[in-house]
């Protein structure tokens, strides 16, 4: 009884307003881990510690009933409970509630070498603020989202929602978004699919993700455009693959130099809308090399269409999946940009060969996807508000592309060449050769301002010194402040020196100094 | 001219009301395609074509541009414009608007390895009717979910919430709901953690995945309880590990037998709260020492603790976590189980060492998880109704736990042994030694139950034959009724043969006929 005792000495004070009989079970539970009741030791009898601490005898027997179904504690019939004797001797100190710091730590992480790779993404994983600063690349304008109208529709599908929106939902995404996303497609990309080939996914990262998977065994080669955009080459890369870099010239990839260097390929990651971070359109015949290509090697074309609806004159390009008559193309668009990028919606039209094995690889990795943000997108597609606000944005943006325009061409002529914008929310512009481009876009960071060095986008070759401007997320007046900010970047990175003075030619890459 | 006229002439008719520019693009376009128009000929004037066609010349033009900014089109100066000679004489028929059913196809996808893992799944990539079958496992009641506060909530966030909420979020989550998961651990799962150690993922499957590509190279060995979690198994299996079955017993993972069968492995998967599908807690023994070897063999430790918060007499059992002191457990829950499946949303709580490489790589596969779901949940926890719900759901489940008991006790007496239920949301019932617990819930199936068989969680080791009913799904009318039916169907696979009378006792594996 001197052990019972001594159990009721120890207990620290209740805290006022705490659980009782969680305070008591990790009362007993510390003293226990600590060393305090020993293995054997018997405690009192749940009247006695009752009646000690004012609780209800019900309270202190659902704590050892606890005690016992985690093993701290053994009930002996007739005798009373007991500190099990099964607890290893060597108890972890501090095992019950361990602090961070007081926790000893291995120095390396255990990853494995693909972990390594897998981590490796230099993206921010970080949010992002907003407003945006001038002048953030890939990023629609979030003021100019209809988020009351939005909002609304959220609401009502709330109330109008069955419960089974609550159940586990098709991998593939909700059926009426995936038919209402083929429409879509059949209107303005001249894509002939139905919604049974779309897949609703989180982004097109994952897409690329599972794509590299399940074509890909490690070692096989995927060819990425050189430049290009780093999330699908770190993805490929981090899928085992051997990502071989095909140079890209004025009419996009060269598909005769991929065949040089892998024709063997099994996937080619392609923005044959609005080469990232070129700009320019992959050319029809080059299309069409590239499909024919991937039909003799068997291949499959990831076509990444991210903002081509963001077209500027005239309608949006066809998309390179419209002439896609072997089935090859994967077909890949967000409304990340088209919408905004918390709502985690993007999409992909398969081949109908990997309908099935796309599905069976999402439900294995994601399950599925979330359905009321589906079910609100839907509404937002099938009563029209989608396609006005693409519209509305086509000229929000076009404005914007010619603020950015003329300012450039107002206090940055002979610094930086900007080829003409004829789509997208961001625009490539050169620097002189010899430039850094990557020291004067921290230099331009420093300054308040966000770009990338076009050298963010290499693959196995270097590229002409350049930044990424965006100008979609930022207003016009933010847009010219920007630039003039730029322009003293410029200037200071130079040294007060050099005096090249670039002609602007609808040329994306051959824009040089002429003397 | 004639070829005007001719271009004129194949036009199909305008439909009413469809874009006029769209409508005349598609026309030319399709005519090249089928090689109606020759690479070479010349097209008529945008004058003459705007009146042939009672179409304003801006139309036409804007046309023209089109098809010449895809490549169909040149315009040589002075001289008007024509077919490009650049398309390929073995342009594809049908290459524009293939429809599916007129496409070539190959015959076998053109699959990796490794994607043939990947898709092999055989959990349905189909979504969940509601009201659920008597016994659909692992599913809460969607009944009780209180949807109108949750839409209170969503909408009342709707009004407040900021634009920045529709911007880029953290890879791990918003900060805000990260900390109220910590919290919320900290007080009832007896687990020391900050927020800065939670991530938000879509799923625990999600977790799984990008922990097994974090830390296992193909051929890894990890442990797999076997019986255990074929979804947990699949996504192992899929990253290249070797999987390897650990028996359990009534304490749990086996972890001496573990050792032996591969004492090297690099992770463990193990659902040490109630174990999948057997339903016991790890014993506290078998925790030691499982984080003992884990230690040793500088392996992690995967906790999936997905419904361990459905305890029905005391408080939930503390996690695992709670004992780590050397930080090797990533303790992973889910709100699938919590609150409803549509809303995607799970946890892991990573060791520290974990988490910047785990955020790495959730960036590179996902980017981030939707904001205003987590916002929604965010508030959910935080005002105090994600702990109600869950005391509510406890009580709620415990009646249906106990009217399964019952109707068992009543009907299937002798024919299905259910050990008492004390957490979760299902519970094994076994059949006699012999019995075939796959075609038992195949006819089950066609009596429109819906179970599945032990042996679906079968790893190297075979199951005692069984069948996994669930019962927080169904209301307890639905469960007395339905397993009237189950008896039937029992009855039925057993042709009337057999007598074995089970006596039910308070041990999960060790329940035999006793005669």
């Amino acid at each position: 009884m001197r052990r019972a005792a001594d159990v009721t000495l120890a207990l620290a004070p209740m805290p006022a307003g705490a659980p009782r009989q969680r305070w008591l079970f990790e009362e007993i539970r510390s003293a226990i881990a600590a060393g305090r009741l020993a293995p054997g030791a018997r405690l009192p009898t749940s009247r006695d510690l009752a009646r000690t601490l004012g609780l209800s005898r019900a309270t202190v027997v659902a704590v050892f009933d606890q005690l016992a179904a985690e093993g701290y504690v053994v009930g002996r019939v007739g005798r009373g409970s007991f500190v099990s004797d099964q607890l290893p001797e060597h108890w972890p100190q501090g095992a019950v509630a361990p602090s961070p710091a007081a926790v000893p730590r291995s120095g390396a992480p255990a990853l494995s070498a693909r972990g390594a790779a897998l981590c490796a993404m230099p993206a921010p994983t970080r949010g992002r603020s907003w407003p945006a600063p001038a002048f953030r690349p890939h990023h629609p304008d979030l003021d100019a989202f209809p988020f009351d109208l939005w909002n609304r529709i959220a609401g009502r599908r709330s109330r109008l929602a069955h419960r089974h929106l609550l159940a586990e939902g098709d991998a593939l995404g909700l059926p009426a978004l995936r038919d209402a996303i083929a429409d879509h497609l059949r209107l303005t990309r001249g894509l002939s699919c139905s919604g049974a080939q779309v897949a609703v996914v989180g982004s097109i990262q994952q897409a690329i993700d599972l794509l590299a998977r399940l074509l890909l065994d490690p070692g096989d080669a995927a060819w990425m455009e050189d430049p290009g955009y780093p999330g699908a080459r770190l993805a490929l890369a981090a899928a085992g693959a051997r990502v071989v870099g095909v140079p890209v010239d004025e009419g996009g990839l060269d598909v005769a130099a991929g065949r040089a260097l892998a024709p063997g390929a099994r996937l080619a990651y392609v923005t044959a809308g609005r080469h990232t971070p070129l700009g320019m359109p992959l050319a029809l015949e080059r299309r069409l090399a590239l499909l024919a290509w991937a039909d003799e090697a068997d291949a499959i074309l990831i076509e990444d269409d991210y903002d081509s609806e963001f077209r500027f004159e005239g309608a949006p390009l066809a998309a390179m999946k419209s002439l896609d008559a072997a089935d090859r193309v994967v077909y890949a668009g967000t409304f990340s940009k088209m919408l905004f990028p918390a709502l985690r919606l993007a999409f992909v039209v398969l081949p109908d060969r990997l309908v099935d094995p796309f599905a069976g690889a999402l439900a294995l990795t994601a399950r599925f996807l979330p359905t009321a943000s589906q079910a609100v997108l839907h509404a937002f597609i099938a009563e029209g508000h989608f396609g006005r606000h693409l519209r509305r944005m086509r000229l929000h943006y076009a404005e914007r592309a010619e603020a950015l325009t003329r300012a450039v061409g107002h206090h940055l002529a002979g610094m930086l060449s900007l080829p003409p914008i004829a789509m997208g929310l961001d625009a490539p512009a050169f620097l002189p050769a010899g430039s850094d481009g990557a020291d004067i876009a921290r230099r331009a960071g420093a300054a308040g301002l966000e770009t990338r060095p076009l050298s963010y986008y290499a693959v196995d070759h270097p590229v002409r010194p350049g930044l990424m401007l965006g100008f979609a997320a930022v207003p016009p007046a933010a847009i010219a402040a920007g630039v003039e900010r730029l322009a003293r970047v410029i200037e200071a990175a130079r040294g007060g020196g050099g005096s090249g003075v670039y002609t602007t030619q609808n040329n994306y890459l051959s824009v040089d100094m002429p003397a």
